[in-house]
C-alpha cells in the first residue's frame, strides 16, 4: 500500500497543505484536486533532468493555473530539482524561490511565469510550435535531437480568457500532437459553481477546433484512468490533446467542492482533519516518507541517464553535421549581432516608411540569427513582417519560421513568450498595429517580468494612420509602454535608427523590445547613425552647440524638428535631439544627460501622441490631448499642429516666455 | 426586375464602390460580399426609426466589421437617417459624419464605434442583455415596450479575437435568444486564405457554447436563403443564433475572392467593370434609382409608425404604471446623484480596505440608480461587487442586475460598452484586480472614444497584494490609465474619497472611470471629503500654510504621508496632499493648481506605482522602478520604502537639495 500512487498521491496533497498553510497564504483547491494527475505525469511520463533545468530534449511542463504554485514547487522538490525543503517553508516570502505564483526567474524548473489566467495555455502552445519547428529543422535519420511532449495544466479561469482560446484555435489548425492540457473541470470559480457563468462543452468546443478530446469522468482516485489517458494522448500525434479530467476541488478537505477552498489555506485543524481522512499521520507536516521520495525521483533519476545518452548522440551528430550542431548551441544561447550586416542611409537615399525600413533590417538579420521566428496577427502586408528566407510554419513545413497567427494579438503576444522560453537563444518578432498590442498588453507584461526576449513590430504608430480614424490611431500607448518596467520603446526617426533600434533591441537580450513604426514615409536624416541609438537621445542637428532651445521628438516627428530648426536657426540657436529610446537614455549617466539637454536651454517636445510623461525632458510639448481624427495623414498631421509653422511659433513662445527667467533644470532630480 | 432585391443589392454595392473610391481610401471587399443580407435585413426586419435614432424599442445594429463603413453609411443614407449623399461624399475627410469606421459620436444611428476586431461582437451581446433586462423589468401584461432583436455583422477576424470569443461563450450561457449574428464567411483575412491560420468549425464550435447555428451555402445571390435564416433566427428565442454566410469577397469585382479587395479601392476603372458587371449603368456613380431608395426607405416609414404606436402604448402605460414608467424615462437620460447618499466618515471610524468602502458606495447607491448593472469577472469576494438589492441575471431571473462575468475581462468591459450604449442612463459596473484591467484595454480604450459611461472598480491595485505577488500587483497600470485620454483614473484614500470619487464618476457621464482600490485597510483622514474629490487634488493636512515641502499621494499612500508628515512637521512646514483624481485635477484652473502646491514648495510625491509621470508635479518620486514582489504586504511595502522613516528621510534630503536654490516651478506650463 505505502507505495501506492494513491498513497504518493496523498503524501503530496498534504505537503502542498503543510506549505501554504505554514505561509497563512496560498491556493489548497487546485493541488487537492489535480494531485493525482500531477503524481502519474510526475512519476511515470514526465522527461526531465533536475540537475540540468535547460536540457533542450526535456518534456516542457506548464502550470497555467499558476495559483497551484505549491504543487509545483512540491514536485520540483521531489522530483530532485534544487529546491530544498526550507524553500518549501519559505513559500510566498520576500526573496524565496517559492514565491506566490510560479516565477521563471525565481525557481530552476519552471518553465514560465504563470498566474495570470490563460497565459499559461498560450505560452504551452508556442513551446509546442517550437519543438515541432527544431525537430523539423535539426533531426536527422538515427538523431532524433527534439522530441518530447509540452503539458499543461489548466482551470476553468483558463479556459474562459481569450488569450486562451486564440492559442486553443491556433494550436488545432497547426496540429500541434505533442501537445497536452489538462483541463482540471472541478466545477468551481472563485464566484462559486461554473454553472453561474460558463455553459461550453469544453469537449466539444475543442474537437470543433481540431483537439483530440479525452474526458476522466473521475479523476480524485482512479489512476488508471489517467494513465490511460496520457497514453491515449500520447498516441495522438496530429491533433493537440485535451484530457478532460473531472476533479474534486479542495478533495478530501472539509471544504471539498466549495468555492472557499480555492484561495484560503485550510488551516491547521483542517489539514489534521485532511491528513486523517487521506490515512496519513495527522501529528506530521511536510512530512515525505523516504519510498515515496523515491518513487518521485525515480523519473530525476531516468532522465539524467536520458540526457547522458542524448549528450552521446548529440557529439555523433556534431561529427555528421557539424553545421546543424553549430546552429543548435547557437538556439541555446543569448543572441549576439554584428551591427554591420544592418543597413546604413545617406540622406540621398529615397523617402521610406520605417515599416518598410524594418522589414528590411529583418531580411538582414535573418540570415544571421538562427532564433529569429515571427510573424504578424494577419497583417502582414501592413506590418511589413515578412521574410524572404522563411518559409511558412504549418503542418507540412513544420521547419518554416514565418508565422501566420491569425488575428489573435493577446495570443499571438502569450505564444512568443513561450516560444522565448524553449531556449535562451530563440528571439520571436511579432507585427500587429501600434494600437492593437493593447489587446496583448497582458502577455506583454509577462514578457517584461520573465525577461524574454521578443521583439514586437508595432506599425501605424500615431495619426499619421490617416483614414482609419481614430480607432486605429495610437495616442497614449507610447506611454503606455514607457510605463512598464523592463519594456524597451523604440520609435526610430528613420532607415539609421530603425537599424539602430533593432540592434538594441537583440542586444538587450533580457527585454521585450516594442518598436514603434510609421505608416507614412520619411527623410533620411543627416546627422542620424545606428550607433547613436545606443544612447537613446542624441543630438541630430544643431545650428549652434549653445542652443537656447531643443526640439526633442521621436520617430515621424524628428524630421518635422528638422525642418522647423532650419527656418528657425538664424533668429534662435536651436539643437534637434532624437529619442529613439526613452529608457535606453534614461540609463546613461548625468554628464551625458546633460550634455543633451543643456543647462538654461528651455526643451519643446514634439511627439504625435500623448503629452503625459513629456514633463521628465521637457518645458513644453506639441503633443496629443485626445483621440486622432479620420482624414488624410497630412490633415490629421496639420489640423494637431505637427507643422514647421506650429512648431516654429511654439519654440519662440517658449523662448520668449523664459528670456527674462531661469529656465528650471528638469535633469535636477535627486531620486 | 428593377424592384427586385438583387437589384436593389447591386445599387447598393455599388454605391459603397463609389464612396470608397471618392475618398481614394476604404475596405470595399466586406460590403460587396455582405449587401445581399443588408438589404434584406434593412429592407424587411430592422425596425427603426430614422427620425429618432435613439427610440428605445429599436432593433440594435451593430457593424463589428467595422471596416465595412461605407455599408453602414449607405445604409443609413438610403434608410432616411440625417446623412446626406453629401455626408458620404466625405467619406474619411476631417470633420465628415462618414470617418473611416463607424464613430457613434459622429453619425446617428451608428450604435457602437466600431473597427477594432471583436468588440462589435461583445457589444451586441451587452445590447441583449440589456433588451432582456429591461423587457424583464419594464414589460407588463399587454405592454411589451421592449421587445426587439439585437442584430450584428462579423467577419473572420471578429471570430478570432479573445474578447469575441469571451463574449460568445457568456451569449450562450444566458441564453439570449434574441441575438442574432450574421458571420461573413468569405475564406479571406488581410493575409490571404483563412486556411492560413483558421481552421475552427465555426458552427461546430458555436453550438458547443450554447448557440443556435445556421448555414447558407451561398449568400451571395441567394436571397431566399437569407430571408428564410433571419426567420428561423428570430424563432429560436432560447439561444443566441448565428448565421454562418458563405460569402465572396469584394464579389463580382475583378479582385473577387481575394485578399487585395479587403483594404484597397477598386479605383475608377474596376468600378466600371463592376456595374456592367452587376448590370448597372456603368457611367453613373452615386447613382440611387428612386425605386431602389423607396424600397430602402420603407422599413423607416414603418418605423415611424411604429414608435406612434409605441409611443401611445407608453402614454397608457405611464397612467396604469406611474413609477415604472419613470423609471423607464430615467435610464433613457443621463445620471444626477445627490452626494448626500454617499456615506461620509470620521477619523474615529474603522480602519477599512477601499474595496470594502466601494461596496459600500455601491450598496448606497443602487437604490437611487435604476441604470446600475453590473458584476465582477469572477472576483466577486475580492472586489466586493455584490449589491445587496440586486439579484444574479441569469436565464431564470431576467430582471437581476448582477452579473457573473466568467473569467473574462476583456469581454466584460466590451460588453459594458454595449450595455451602456442601449441607453444614456445605463452605468455599467465592472469588478476585476486592477492588475487585470489591462487584459480589457482594448475595450476600454472604445468607451473612452466614445464615451460610455463606465465604473470599472479595479481592486488590489498595488504593492499591497502582498503574497500573490507581482504577477498580481499592478505597478504600471495608474500611469497607462492616466495616459488614454478621456479615462477617469481615481485612486481614493479613505472612505470621504471612495464617497467622492464614485460621485464624480457619476456625474462625469461622458467619460469611463476607473476607481482603484486596496486590498488592506486604510485610516479615516482627518482632512478628507467626498466634495474635496471634485478638485481632483487637495491639502489633506499641513502643518503651515507656506509649507516648505508639499508630499503629494494618492491612494494608500496618503495617511503614509500624513503620519511622516507628523513626525517632521516640527523641524520643517509641510503640506500632504491628496490627488485622488489626477485628471480632474488637470482640469482646474491655474490660481488653484497654484494654491494646492505652492511656488517654493519642493514637491515629493509618493505613490506605490511606476515613478514615470510624477514630473508633471513632483521635484522628486518615492515609487516603484520594478515589478513587485512576493511577500506579504507590509514587506512588501517596507522592501520598496513605503515607510514613515523612508519618506521623512527623502523629504529632508530634498528640502537641502534645493536650500540654495530655487526650485523649479514646475506648474508654469505655457502649453
Ligand atoms: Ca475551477
Ligand atoms: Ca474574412
Amino acid at each position: 500500500l505505502i507505495m501506492s500512487e494513491e498513497y504518493c498521491t496523498n503524501v503530496l496533497r498534504c505537503l502542498c497543505v503543510d506549505i501554504i498553510n505554514k505561509a497563512k497564504s496560498g491556493h489548497p483547491g487546485m493541488p487537492l484536486g489535480m494531485a493525482p494527475i500531477a503524481e502519474v505525469l510526475w512519476t511515470k511520463y514526465l522527461k526531465f533532468n533536475p540537475k540540468n533545468p535547460k536540457w533542450i530534449n526535456r518534456d516542457r511542463f506548464v502550470l497555467s493555473n499558476g495559483h497551484g504554485s505549491s504543487l509545483l514547487y512540491a514536485l520540483l522538490h521531489l522530483a530532485g530539482f534544487n529546491l530544498s525543503m526550507d524553500d518549501l517553508k519559505q513559500f510566498r516570502q520576500l526573496k524565496s524561490k517559492t514565491p506566490g505564483h510560479p516565477e521563471r526567474l525565481e525557481t530552476e524548473g519552471v518553465e514560465v511565469t504563470t498566474g495570470p489566467l490563460g497565459q499559461g495555455i498560450a505560452n504551452a502552445v508556442g513551446m509546442a510550435m517550437m519543438e515541432e519547428n527544431l525537430r523539423a529543422r535539426f533531426n536527422q535519420p538515427g538523431f532524433p535531437l527534439i522530441d518530447h511532449f509540452t503539458y499543461a495544466f489548466c482551470g476553468d479561469g483558463c479556459l474562459m480568457e481569450g488569450v486562451a482560446q486564440e492559442a486553443i484555435s491556433l494550436a488545432g489548425h497547426l496540429k500541434l500532437g505533442k501537445l497536452i492540457l489538462f483541463y482540471d473541470d472541478n466545477g468551481i470559480t472563485i464566484d462559486g459553481s461554473t454553472k453561474l457563468a460558463y455553459s461550453d462543452d469544453v469537449p466539444a468546443k475543442l474537437s470543433a477546433c481540431g483537439w483530440h478530446t479525452i474526458v476522466i469522468p473521475e479523476c480524485d482516485t482512479d489512476f488508471e484512468a489517467i494513465t490511460h489517458a496520457i497514453e491515449e494522448a500520447q498516441k495522438e500525434t496530429r491533433k493537440p490533446s485535451i484530457i478532460c479530467c473531472r476533479t474534486t476541488i479542495g478533495y478530501a478537505s472539509v471544504l471539498a467542492g466549495t468555492a472557499k477552498v480555492h484561495g484560503t489555506p485550510l488551516g491547521p485543524e483542517n489539514a489534521v482533519a485532511l491528513k486523517k481522512t487521506l490515512g496519513l499521520d495527522e501529528s506530521k507536516t511536510f512530512f515525505v516518507p523516504d519510498e515515496v521520495r523515491a518513487e518521485f525521483s525515480k523519473k530525476g533519476e531516468l532522465g539524467m541517464e536520458q540526457e547522458k545518452e542524448w549528450q552521446a548522440m548529440f557529439e555523433k551528430y556534431t561529427a555528421a553535421f557539424p553545421e546543424l550542431s553549430k546552429k543548435l548551441l547557437e538556439l541555446q544561447c543569448f543572441p549576439t549581432l554584428d551591427m554591420s550586416i544592418l543597413p546604413r542611409y545617406v540622406p540621398a537615399d529615397e523617402k521610406k516608411a520605417t515599416r518598410q525600413l524594418s522589414q528590411t533590417c529583418l531580411n538582414a538579420i535573418a540570415p544571421h540569427m538562427e532564433g529569429l521566428i515571427g510573424g504578424s496577427a494577419d497583417l502582414t502586408p501592413s506590418n511589413n513582417t515578412a521574410v524572404k528566407i522563411f518559409k511558412t510554419f504549418s503542418e507540412t513545413e513544420r521547419d518554416g519560421r514565418y508565422i501566420h497567427f491569425g488575428i489573435r494579438e493577446h495570443g499571438m503576444l502569450a505564444i512568443c513568450n513561450g516560444m522565448q522560453a524553449y531556449a535562451d537563444g530563440i528571439v520571436p518578432y511579432c507585427g500587429t498595429f501600434l494600437n492593437f498590442v493593447a489587446y496583448g498588453l497582458g502577455a506583454l507584461r509577462m514578457s517584461a517580468l520573465s525577461h524574454h526576449h521578443l521583439i514586437i513590430v508595432g506599425t501605424h504608430d500615431s495619426i499619421g494612420v490617416g483614414e482609419d480614424g481614430p480607432t486605429h490611431q495610437p495616442v497614449e500607448t507610447l506611454m503606455t509602454l514607457r510605463s512598464m518596467p523592463n519594456v524597451l520603446t523604440f520609435r526610430p526617426a528613420d532607415g539609421n535608427e530603425t537599424s539602430g533600434c533593432y540592434y538594441q533591441a537583440i542586444v538587450h537580450t533580457k527585454s521585450p523590445s516594442v518598436i514603434c513604426l510609421t505608416r507614412q514615409a520619411l527623410p533620411q536624416l543627416e546627422g542620424s547613425a545606428p550607433e547613436k541609438v545606443k544612447f537613446g537621445a542624441y543630438t541630430v542637428f544643431e545650428s549652434s552647440p549653445e542652443p537656447k532651445i531643443v526640439l526633442a521628438a521621436t520617430g515621424s516627428e524628428v524630421s518635422l524638428c528638422v525642418d522647423a530648426a532650419k527656418v528657425m536657426q538664424d533668429s534662435i540657436p536651436v539643437r534637434v535631439v532624437s529619442m529613439p529610446c526613452w529608457e535606453i537614455f534614461d540609463m546613461q549617466d548625468a554628464e551625458y544627460k546633460k550634455s543633451v539637454f543643456p543647462r538654461g536651454a528651455c526643451v519643446l517636445g514634439v511627439e504625435a501622441a500623448c503629452v503625459a510623461g513629456w514633463e521628465r525632458y521637457a518645458h513644453a510639448v506639441i503633443g496629443m490631448h485626445s483621440y486622432g481624427v479620420s482624414a488624410p495623414a497630412e490633415v490629421a498631421m496639420e489640423h494637431f499642429g505637427f507643422t514647421v509653422e506650429n512648431v516654429t511659433e511654439k519654440a519662440k513662445k517658449l523662448v520668449e516666455h523664459f528670456a527674462e527667467k531661469e529656465v528650471p533644470d528638469l535633469l535636477d532630480r535627486i531620486f
